[in-house]
């Protein structure tokens, strides 16, 4: 099967030994990518260097970091971190990763957001200047199938590449994994998070409907969950099986495809 | 051609401009891979987190970094931005790179020196514990190859894979080229630095036979030139054609390959 897992940032800064000793049985049987979140890292390294993280709310209420140039090198060098702390953990399952940017290869082409609308301490809608945030535009699946038969595994740092200037661009993880899913079109897109799934009433929804947006306005999903949700229900609508799931249970990725968690499809 | 470049911290830090314009002709027409320090940038970063770069001075005089667990990081963070910068020049020049370092792919194996004999403040030898540096002991030229045939230019980071733990080690830029020299068998070898080549009398010395070592006891060839010159020496009697030249010339690499610098073979 084809399969493309996204392992959030919380999973990673919480423990993701569970997913990493599931990756050779994983990789063995399954065509697999893997990409990876870390928001944490980058603040961790920003405080680090006396900097502080800067977040943006929209008019939607989408609370998102503020990327300026010093942030976006920082962003850069926290994500690397992380993606080769990543290919070291399956190295030593013996598992052949390759860790990758989307600028490697070009394998993410985003736009940069020239201006964007939000909402100032006073509630006031403002316009301002971008920063280095980018929407992905286009997929290079040619160099990522290359790479994977090669009979490497690839593993994805949420880092696209600028159409215009091709330098590099903060890219959400869970867009880089539905910008991915669509090009790639795999059987299954399991997003790894530090809850049971889509939780309502305390427990995990097993089976969401993706046409039925019901779900979307209740109280009960929070923001970044209902971003998540929204995600999955267009790559459930597209044939995508999608599952949101524990990335800290044990072999995650096999109990998500085993009935675990909410699955979107 | 098949030729490895070794692309100088020194020269990123004043200006890889003249090679990353040649980089489509000589990408265009040759089978490529270029190699790249970064020391300097290490340096700044660790400024930039309050931590003072460490060196210790080897019995033979050579002064090189002391790797703890915390500059290892750091180390990891730096290259990788390095890496993904020149990643990105080459992509603005229609250079289809991919931007890798030891660990993807265990394309470069090293061996960690579990104890280092330094020589103190006071001139006294001293055994110390070997911190986060290695030594090549195996290349994974396969990948690298699975790489350059997909069309894809290879840059690489000098970050290598522990062959026990499987984590990053520090390896030396050289080092790292003359270990892949040793693997692939490029027809040139070119270590571009920030002079003209090996000077004797403040002019580039054309031409060294291999054989011939009495230019590395020449007082005129200082402690980082004697040791590139050294490993261009074991390479050159390997057969592979060795050039150090500058690499802040206009197109370095074509300009050396028609006689600039200091020619090993």
């Amino acid at each position: 099967m084809r399969i493309i897992v996204k392992l959030g940032g919380s999973v990673i800064r919480k423990g993701a030994g569970g997913f990493i000793k599931e990756l050779p049985s994983l990789a063995g049987s399954n065509e697999l990518v893997v990409i990876h979140g870390g928001g944490y890292m980058v603040n961790d390294l920003l405080g680090r260097m006396g900097l502080t993280p800067r977040f943006v709310t929209s008019p939607s209420g989408v609370v998102s970091r503020y990327t300026d140039l010093e942030t976006l090198a920082v962003y850069v060098m926290a994500m690397m971190k992380i993606n080769k702390d990543l290919v070291s953990s399956a190295q030593s399952m013996g598992v052949n990763a390759v860790g990758l940017s989307g600028l490697d290869g070009g394998i993410l082409r985003a736009k940069r957001k020239d201006r964007l609308i939000i909402v100032d301490e006073r509630g006031r809608e403002r316009v301002i200047e971008g920063g280095y945030t980018g929407k992905i535009i286009q997929v290079n699946a040619e160099a990522l199938r290359a790479v994977s038969s090669a009979g490497f595994l690839p593993i994805i740092a949420p880092i696209a590449m600028d159409e215009d200037t091709k330098g590099p661009l903060n890219v959400d993880s869970d867009q880089v994994m539905e910008a991915l899913a669509g090009s790639v079109m795999p059987d299954y897109a399991v997003m790894l998070t530090d809850v049971d799934g889509v939780l309502v009433g305390g427990s995990p929804i097993p089976k969401v409907d993706p046409s039925d947006e019901s779900l979307l306005s209740s109280s009960e999903v929070g923001g970044g969950m209902r971003r998540k949700l929204r995600m999955a229900m267009r790559m459930g609508g597209a044939g995508i099986k999608v599952v949101i799931a524990n990335g800290l249970a044990e072999s995650p990725v096999s109990a998500a495809l085993r009935g675990a968690g909410t699955h979107v499809y």
